[in-house]
């Protein structure tokens, strides 16, 4: 599956991203809308504490049906209480007004600082303005828009062929990790043309994002605010996907390849970060266990710092295994760092391998993969290292 | 309960720490021994891959009974497979020749570099010295003999009167955090002349245990090293103590308040840590779910940048008790930096309230308490913050 890094045109949506003066000077509101009304479905942040857009747009979400995204960067309108909620619907109002549809069929999202109110009054003159912007390849502006302190905007594309028909598949996401210093948060906004009904778009969108945004993880938070939509205008089917076909399977195949791409932006991206790491765990007896020992070696501020130095420190590894209480023989563990055997059969694989392990733990992607050697469990882990960088971004700031 | 950091001559003990020739300067061999047969009890680290001597303690001390403790620093002896085991026993057997006591009477640790051979010719050498340098108050030796790179060495020591007797018991630890950059380790020995079989030596220590040292967390990695050992001469008393009596409470309230001083030295001295931080949960629904928040909140990267900071960003506390996932109700949450209330009800305590926390924040000690307004659960968590320090010592060392 091709995926690139270029805005694509997505027949039935279009977006604009705007500088309303939420901040002082980036751009900083996002609008995707689509024509007609389109299948949605969104996934949300786990956390029990969350922000007013979240409570907001998961309720309307299970509709199954919009018309459009709003977002905003720069003020998150999380731990406001009920004015928060208010403020949410008036966004929302707002954005329904300038397009020309139902409040119940806008989605929003907001992320940025806490504990401070959303600035109506810059929405009410913002939204109108995006709305004016709105292009059929502005996604790109869009990307632009919804960053907080990410150092890069955050896009992925790709087409296939379903029924005969040419589908388009476009993400953008912004900075997991906490690029906000006041909150972390992960937003990813998704159109496609395909037509598919809501309740398997709902199904699909709920597999890949626990396949791919799921399985990042710059320093093991969770925000009050994370929000991945999925629209589909089904503007380019007659007929739409069918759960359990093979067209549907290509569908979500295309899906998770542009999701999975936005989540190696994101672990690139993260906060402080110079190398995309993935953890990969095999063998353990099940796929529960296999998370735990990747969630724990991807958390490890050990193991992070140790590949911020270059250092094939397996010993880390081990350590940070032993003490996720899972099953596993330690004699039988392989480690491999950047594709070279550095453990194994419970022992140093000398100072030849270590050598080699060093080279290759310069590249800025690094994989590491250990063998558990219990079973058939796996599991995957996006994440990045432990740097100066990120002590500096979440240190020096001050609120 | 007054508790010194000072050595104190525990009646029945003699203690020695000094240079082997492992390191190739500091001192790296201590040895505690009791002139007769004493009450021993020991608790071992919970993970799944432990080092040798951890293996070999944790089965000896089930006998209750111990004539020496002799432990390493520079090399951990772990993941060396059977050669470990054989080495662990070898460092035993030296030291019970030395000493004149059964092999089987004598408790082990080591520390330091792993993947590596204990040099037994090293300790044969050493373990006869450290015999001869033996002295009653050679407890601040062994202190500084059991160190990596703690920056300074951990005793702690109090006394109260025990059925008309005077009983002393005194206790040194080495670093809990990433003190040695391969391997985490804390270690903690102590000694009391008190009378106490061991049943209820091992009761008392576990509790003892629960309560300080796994309340500990500078970086959220348990090491497969960590041992406690205490070891209880009897020579001040003439009748035991009995379970459940007065004195036995007492007796465990004065252990409790020297190896809740350890735990602040260790949280201290955690690498690059320039402050302690004492995480303090009130009002959950259960201990275990306070249990749960203070370990997020205390393990939270973005808590102790901000910390290391000066920052009072209670966003990134409420933010890392949502992921917690625990019932809770943020709107009756109540958040006290330094003991400044800087989140009320929902929301923030206002500017004011900021500025007094960030001044509050300035002191070496911070204590973060949360009320969660829920039930009567508490839990504590000894801690420090996250400094560039931390990212020096573990990503520019090479193995």
């Amino acid at each position: 599956m091709k995926v690139e890094r270029v805005a694509r045109i997505v027949p039935g949506f279009r977006a604009a991203g705007i500088h309303a003066g939420i901040k002082a000077q980036a751009k900083d509101l996002a609008l995707i809308v689509s024509d007609e009304r389109a299948s949605a479905a969104g996934v949300f942040t786990r956390s029990t504490v969350v922000g007013a857009p979240v409570e907001v747009s998961r309720a309307r979400v299970k509709r199954g049906i919009a018309r459009a995204v709003v977002v905003n960067s720069g003020c998150s309108n999380v731990a406001m209480g009920a004015r928060g909620i208010r403020d949410a619907h008036s966004m929302a109002r707002i954005a329904a007004k300038a397009i020309g549809c139902e409040e119940s069929e806008v989605l929003i999202a907001s992320t940025g600082v806490i504990g401070q109110p959303l600035p109506l009054d810059v929405l009410a003159r913002g939204i109108p303005q995006a709305v004016t912007a709105l292009s059929e390849d502005g996604m790109r502006e869009a990307a632009e828009a919804i960053r907080t302190t990410d150092t890069f905007a955050k896009l992925a594309s790709t087409s296939l062929v379903l029924g005969g028909e040419k589908i388009t598949l476009q993400g953008i996401a912004k900075g997991a990790g906490m690029i906000e210093p006041n909150m972390a948060t992960m937003l990813s906004f998704l159109t496609t043309d395909a037509k598919i009904a809501p309740a398997l778009l709902r199904a699909i969108l709920r597999r890949v994002s626990d396949a791919t945004f799921n399985r990042l993880s710059v320093d093991g938070e969770t925000s009050t605010s994370d929000s991945v939509m999925l629209l589909a205008s089904g503007r380019s089917m007659r007929t739409g996907l069918r759960a359990g076909s093979r067209d549907a399977a290509r569908f979500e195949a295309a899906l998770q390849a542009v999701c999975e791409d936005l989540v190696r932006q994101l672990a690139r991206d993260g906060e402080g970060a110079t190398k995309l790491v993935l953890v990969d765990v095999r063998g353990a007896r099940s796929a529960r266990d296999a998370d735990r020992a990747a969630r724990r070696i991807g958390n490890s501020m050990l193991v992070k710092t140790a590949i911020f130095g270059g250092d094939p420190n397996w010993g880390r590894i081990l350590q940070t295994i032993g003490a996720a209480r899972i099953a596993w023989h330690p004699e039988r563990t392989k480690i491999l760092l950047g594709g070279v055997p550095v453990f194994t059969r419970g022992r140093s694989a000398g100072p030849a391998a270590r050598q080699r392990a060093e080279i290759a733990l310069k590249a800025e992607e690094i994989e590491i993969r250990v063998d558990l050697g219990r079973g058939p469990g796996q599991a995957r882990l996006f994440t990045c290292d432990l740097t100066y960088e990120y002590i500096r971004v979440n240190a020096d700031y001050t609120t």
